[in-house]
């Protein structure tokens, strides 16, 4: 599949900035494409897109392949002060409300209309809530380039009984472009703060248009990793949080650090086989990369998922998630419990309840079925794979 | 190689128990074998010790196809009441000094001498501090039965230029017999609380010989898992301490979850590769054991070596890990900073260095030549395997 580089007609705003920093050396071996630039817009601006946004616009910037401005499209709202979000943002070049004191570069252009923010962009980073991405991606469709790439940073998803849905295939199929995905242990406020991180791409089969993607988010603090597996990359993003509530069960029984690891452990596990039976094309080694792992380990160590499910379990289940939920995260709901109670759907329509006791037990304990201690009691079950040989123990 | 069982030559101590033990029913299936006895002696007694004593205990009272007592050799001491240690041991079932607290059973037997515990026994479970087994080994020679099998559950090794000193293989090569290992998350006082933790097995060759160890050490708080990857589970329990140096550092720096996460995860990579390098043999999925990603957690959220490490760094490295540890550590020694001398000695005597950065940025920052700050700077490196592609990201 060829790149998608999208022509300069006419001199734009920061030209010259492009050719400083193109003399500056850093242009990555692109010399041969300058006049093709991809223009590059951040669809979402809540703390992540607005970290997103700035590891973007520091690398356009610098390299001459791509187009000076970010453009990011931003849920308008109106400050205490009268004064639009989006104006807010251009004046101050901060987001004032979801990122507060961190400059997110000149170049990022904050721009209320999603139509507008798209239309000329062939590179297309999705970062919105989760239960939002359906409705943009319908009111986009046949307003974006047909030679667009997007990319999915968007954690979480609805994990239906005939499958999970992918957002990256909900995005590449109701925009007819190819989507990729960018997960990994990536507290936002800590790679604002320009802490080292690390992240993976998942891709399909593009190898080259990996490449940019890597490119195109890699800071000296950010470091990205390609891996031929959306799926697999992706999956991990969403069941991570079902592991992080069982690592909160142990932390409020006060189990220890044994305990606490070997849950961990199990639970990573469970992510591996569960993934591997829906896509058979899911690689064990993406469980190794940050989006795995390191993933896990930051949700099971940080993370509202696991303090909610520790105050549940010193609670002894008697206070539901439900009112927990409420006195702890100011309305926002857990993702973990949601995504347990859909992923035990699809273990019992298909028969695979037995396989997966951990996951299986986190949602029979999130709705009173078991007691918290039963995370340890059941999740330790030896089990068998119903399909996939290789995936078995 | 067949099962060696001793034959049971004359009426013993506590036969009468195994009677009644194996009528009610917990005998193994093994109704066949009665009259031929696995006898088992756990050779050392500190706190891990004396918790694998106290686990092997409880099943050999279970299964039929094992002789009821353990024999457990105690370096002998004379407690401050006067009493010798194993006398304190055989009259109240506990280790006094070092698990005080825990019954590890009456059958149990603590004997002083060496030679006399192990020269009945068919399988010699070594759990002694590393330093000691080499001379141990040595003063064994010819005093053990020649169809005995070995399990050793030490930790540490030396790494010497020529590569690793496996334990394992130390033990079997001086005592002529075959020697399997088990590695975890294992902090010892809370598996002898009874608290869920995990095992690995690793063995060579003889799965019907895995399958033994394992139920002998299996409870129902303690899960064990056998993995045909002896050097891979063994070498794990050396190279986490090194990756738990990393850790503390992290730690020391205040850089925050993703950052420890990544760094865990890139030490976690750089166990498998040069486990791989060093053994053809070692398998991928050893490190998602128990052995691996779970110990390693512990590790490096526990432990002294990380917490040695922090201090370190929060210090900026202005006092030397010697000076530190006597503060800390009341004469212990952290393996983590020998080992990642050894390791250091490896990579730089094969050329391995620049695969290695975060194992040689370790071992730099103990030394002094680096900031504790550049363990991030420079594990991040990328890095080339030079031998073995499939391992190479």
């Amino acid at each position: 599949m060829p790149l998608a580089f999208e022509q300069v007609m006419s001199p734009l705003e920061g030209e010259t900035e492009i050719a400083h920093h193109t003399n500056a050396g850093n242009n990555g071996g692109n010399d041969d494409q300058i006049g093709y630039k991809s223009r590059v817009t951040v669809v979402g601006s809540g703390s992540w897109g607005s970290v997103a946004a700035k590891l973007v616009a520091s690398n356009t910037l610098k390299i001459s392949s791509f187009h000076d401005d970010v453009k990011m499209w931003v849920f308008e709202e109106t400050l205490q002060s009268g004064e639009k979000l989006t104006d807010a943002i251009n004046r101050t070049n901060e987001n004032v409300k979801y990122l507060p004191g961190i400059k997110l570069g000149k170049n990022v252009i904050a721009d209320p209309d999603i139509d507008n923010a798209v239309k000329d962009a062939n590179m297309l980073v999705f970062v919105t809530p989760h239960q939002f991405i359906d409705d943009i991606c319908k009111s986009l469709v046949g307003k974006v380039r047909s030679d667009a790439e997007a990319i999915s940073l968007i954690k979480g998803m609805e994990v239906k009984i005939e499958g999970p849905c992918l957002l990256s295939s909900c995005i590449s199929e109701q925009l007819g472009i190819n989507c990729s995905v960018l997960m990994g242990a990536n507290l936002a406020n800590e790679i604002a703060e320009e802490k080292f991180s690390e992240a993976t791409v998942g891709y399909r089969d593009n190898r080259e248009m990996a490449e940019q993607w890597v490119q195109l988010f890699s800071t000296p603090y950010f470091m990205v990793t390609p891996v031929q597996d959306v799926e697999g990359v992706e999956l991990c993003g969403t069941l991570k949080n079902v592991v992080a509530i069982a690592a909160g069960f142990v932390d409020g029984l006060d189990m220890g650090n044994n305990t606490k690891a070997a849950i961990i452990r199990l639970g990573l596990r469970e992510m591996r086989d569960f993934s591997k039976l829906l896509f058979s094309s899911v690689e064990d080694s993406t469980f190794y990369e940050s989006c795995g792992v390191a993933d896990v380990i930051t949700t099971c160590f940080g993370g509202r998922n696991r303090k909610v499910a520790e105050a549940f379990a010193k609670n002894g289940g008697k206070r539901s998630f439900d009112e927990l939920e409420a006195e702890m995260l100011q309305g926002q709901k857990l993702q973990g419990v949601s995504t347990a109670r859909e992923v035990y759907e699809v273990l019992r329509h298909r028969g695979w309840l037995e396989s997966f006791p951990l996951f299986a037990t986190v949602h029979e304990i999130c709705i009173g079925h078991l007691p918290p201690s039963a995370i340890v009691k059941y999740s330790k079950r030896k089990s068998t794979l119903p399909l996939s040989e290789d995936s078995a123990h």
